[in-house]
Parts: structure tokens; C-alpha cells; sequence
């Protein structure tokens, strides 16, 4: 397996488990199957979408609809098994699955702003952030609850720390632009996993 | 008078109903008429401006004002005569036409998808219910009221059964875009129209 | 100092003022640091930002990245330093400032879309009230506190007098459109200041 392939298949991973977390986080709310798939898909393709928009780019998922299908279905699964879910350590599991595709979706959007060369050095980094964090900043607004902005919860400063380190980092040594994109998200994840599991 | 102008003054009735509908829905909350009018055109045209963010083309409004005119004029109209529009029975007209909209919206939102072949055979099924249901979602989050993906009423789904009904039919009897188009947009009047009636 | 330069330079005073009313409306909610930054830079650069997705144009910040800078290290400075910001007189010049900005982006912006002719003549006041607002209300929407369209005070409405003053106008006397701009930004700037100063 290439390391494209991986990282198409963590992509969808990390897709799953933002659907998931997003369904998990408001059905408490009384929500209806409806409602969960609705939010579970925004909070996975949220981020992304907006950055395509503010890039002037075709929106990630056109080309690749998969995107859609495993939201949906994830949101699907996730609104029906909810109980089992939300039991302790399953749950944790998300949390940590979330936080790999963050510090996936995070470096990748940095790497494709940096690629088309996108208000160099300071798009790539809020670009990072922004697809990792609006999804679930929409879905959070959509169903009424308190933003992430608005609590203290070390969510998106990892994410922060790891594009910045990221851009940085490339400026200084442009030749080893793969290594250094998994050692970002795996900075990333680092700092978030501890986040998680001191919480 | 042809089709396309009879979907085109159906149209703007659509627009008025969005219009009328979405500035009743926040007059309770003490709102003023410039925020009534702000409201008002962002339930009508809201939808259909992000929907066409997404697609990457223009925004349908820029090419015929007409929409904000008339959606404009509608919400100055209702704000003034709330009093009279809330009337239980005129209030169920208002609702009858606001299902008109939907239903054409809709259906017409998913036509233009499949038209420039975007995100098949997903994207117009999403477009059309973000279409029919975006402006209101705006609408109740910069009034800060509840979204319908938090209330049990049987208003987006309708529209999505409609939507997935008008892709799946056409995929299988390509040669009658416009009687199946206007089969489903009845599809979705009658559905949400018992929805109102057994309310 | 030529008029480009000066205009430049008031844009970044602007700046500076829409991020730090910014900020200052969300730290009573007991915001943190990165959340105020989050929120400053969202209220500063929010607004032309959907501004220029809806016309289709580059975002404006993307080719200019002092805007991002401005705006982020203001937000900065005003959360250290927010016990010394919300001091009333320092506040309220703060909002004369805020003032400033507001007519400069809002006549800008109508500038930008009849320089493209984008949907005249409405667009152009449209998009100068979206531009002057766009920012605060996302702020708000994040930040989950009302929104100023359902605030009884008068700030959008001498930016939307402004913009339809100067849209008629020019479609009266095209010959001067930098001496028109000039005057409809003061004629925001001084209704503004008037509902800041008795309020």
C-alpha cells in the first residue's frame, strides 16, 4: 500500500469519526434521524468546504463522493447505536479517532493552500485550522449549542501549533515536505490525545 | 403562457411565501423593519446563494433582481401587516405557499445540479434540500432561534424524499425531465401540505 | 500623500477598530485567548470575505495579508489589554473608530461591485451593508449572543441610507465618484457618531 492509498483510507477514517462525534454531540438535544445525518455530514465536510470556497476552488467532494456516502452512513449508524457509543471507553475511541483526522485534515488543507501557493505564509495555517475546526463550529451553531470558541477545551490549539510548526518548518527545510506533513499531524495528534486523555 | 413562465411567476410566488413566512417566524422576538427585511431576503434567497457558492456559479439573483425586489417588497409588507397575516387562517395560506416554493425550489435546484453534472448522483439531492431548507436555517440562526433540524415537524424531509425520488426516476427514464420534474415537485407539495393540514 | 495611500491607511485603522470592538464583545463571556483572536479576526475581515465568495472575486485579504496581521494583533493587544479598552472614554473612542471603519468598507464595497457591475443597482447596497455587518454577525452567531439585527441600535441602518445615497447619486452625476464616496462615508460616519454619542 502506497502512502497515498493510506491516506485516503485514514482520510475516510477520520471522516467517520468527525460524523460520529458530530451526531454524538447533539443528540442529546432530542434530535431526529434527519437532523443527526444533516449535522453528522456537516460537521465531517463543513471545513473543507469552506476552504474550498474561500480558495476559489471546486469543493473537495464533488470529485469524490465517498466523502458523502461515508458521512451518511457513519451519521446513520452512529444516530442508531448512540447507547453503545456513548458507553465510556467506546466513546473515547471516537475522541481519538477525531483527533486523527484533525491532525489529517488540518496538515493536508495547509499542504494544498501552500500548493497553490494561496496568501503565503498565513492562509495555509488559518486554511489548517479552518478545515479542521468549521465543521464542527457549523454543526454547533446549527443545533444551538456553545461553540468550541467558547469553551475551554484544548481542540484547536493543537491544531494551530501543528500548521504553524508546519509552514515554518517548510520555509526553512522546502525538501522534505511528506516527513515533514506526518510529523505535523502526528504533533498534532500527540498534543490532542494528551488533551483527551487528561481531560 | 409556456412553462417557463408559468415556473418563473410560480417562482417569485415561492419567493413571497419564503419571504412573508420567514419574517413571521422572528416578529415575536421584538424585531425592527430593517431587521424584518434583512431576515425576510435572507430566508427567500438564502439557500439558493450558498447552493450556488458550492456549484461555483454565479449567484442566481445577480442576473434577475427581480428575486430581491420582490422578496424586499414582501417582507416590508408582511412586517406592516403581521397583524393581519397571523390570522390563523391566512397564516395556513402563507403556509400552503411556502410548501409551493419549497416543492418548486426544490425539484428545480436538482435540475440545475444534474444539468451541469456536479456530484452525481449525490450532489442534487443535497443541493435541492439545502436550496429548499438553507435560507431558513440562516434565518433562524442570525435570530437566534431554534433551526428546524431541532424541531420534529416534517418539513425537510418531504423535500429530500422528493429529491431522492426526482434523481432515481430520472437515472431510469431519462427522456421526461419536465413530467417527472413537476411529479415530483407535486410529490413534495402533497407531503408537506398533509404536514400542515394535520399539524 | 496621495488619496490611495490615505484610504489604504484608514482601511487599517478600520481594521484595527472592527477587531477590537470585537473582541471586546465576546470577552464578557469569558472567552480565551485563542478564541478572541478567532473572533477578532472573524468580525474584521468576515464580512468582505462574503462578500467577495458571493461575487466571485479573490477573497481581498488573500492578496494582501496585512489585513490578517492587523486584525490578529489587534485582537491580541485587546484581550491583554481589555481591562484598560473597556474604560468608557477609551471605549467609546474605540466606537467612533469602529464608526470610521464602518462607512469606509461599506462605500468600498459598493465601489467594488459597480466597478464590476455585479446585480446593479441593488447589489452594490447589498453587498455595502454585508461588508459593514457580515463580520459582527458571524462574531455573534459563534459567539451565541443575539445578533445586532435583532438589537434595537442604529448601526446597519446609516450604513444602508449611505450605500443607497451614494448608489443613487452616482447613477445621477457619474462625473465624481471619488468626491461622492468621500461624502457618503461621511454622511455614515456622522450618523453613526450621533447614535454612538446619545445613545
Amino acid at each position: 500500500m502506497d502512502v497515498a492509498t493510506l491516506q485516503y483510507l485514514l482520510g475516510m477514517v477520520g471522516t467517520v469519526a468527525f460524523a460520529v462525534t458530530g451526531v454524538l454531540a447533539v443528540t442529546p438535544r432530542g434530535i431526529d434521524l434527519f437532523g443527526a445525518c444533516v449535522l453528522g455530514l456537516i460537521t465531517a465536510i463543513g471545513g473543507g468546504t469552506i476552504r474550498d470556497l474561500i480558495l476559489g476552488v471546486p469543493v473537495f467532494w464533488a470529485a469524490d463522493l465517498n466523502y458523502i456516502w461515508v458521512a451518511l452512513a457513519a451519521s446513520f449508524v452512529a444516530f442508531l447505536t448512540e447507547r453503545l457509543l456513548t458507553r465510556k471507553e467506546i466513546y473515547r475511541t471516537m475522541l481519538y479517532l477525531d483527533a486523527l483526522g484533525l491532525s489529517m485534515f488540518a496538515i493536508q488543507a495547509a499542504q494544498k493552500v501552500m500548493w497553490i501557493e494561496f496568501g503565503m505564509p498565513l492562509a495555509p495555517i488559518l486554511m489548517g485550522v479552518l478545515t479542521a475546526i468549521g465543521g464542527g463550529l457549523l454543526r454547533d451553531v446549527l443545533a444551538g449549542q456553545p461553540t468550541l470558541l467558547m469553551r475551554r477545551e484544548l481542540y484547536a490549539i493543537p491544531v494551530t501549533c501543528g500548521c504553524v510548526l508546519y509552514v515554518v518548518g517548510l520555509s526553512w527545510l522546502p525538501a522534505y515536505p511528506v516527513e515533514f506533513g506526518i510529523t505535523c499531524s502526528l504533533f498534532i495528534l500527540v498534543l490532542r490525545s494528551a488533551a483527551i486523555y487528561w481531560d
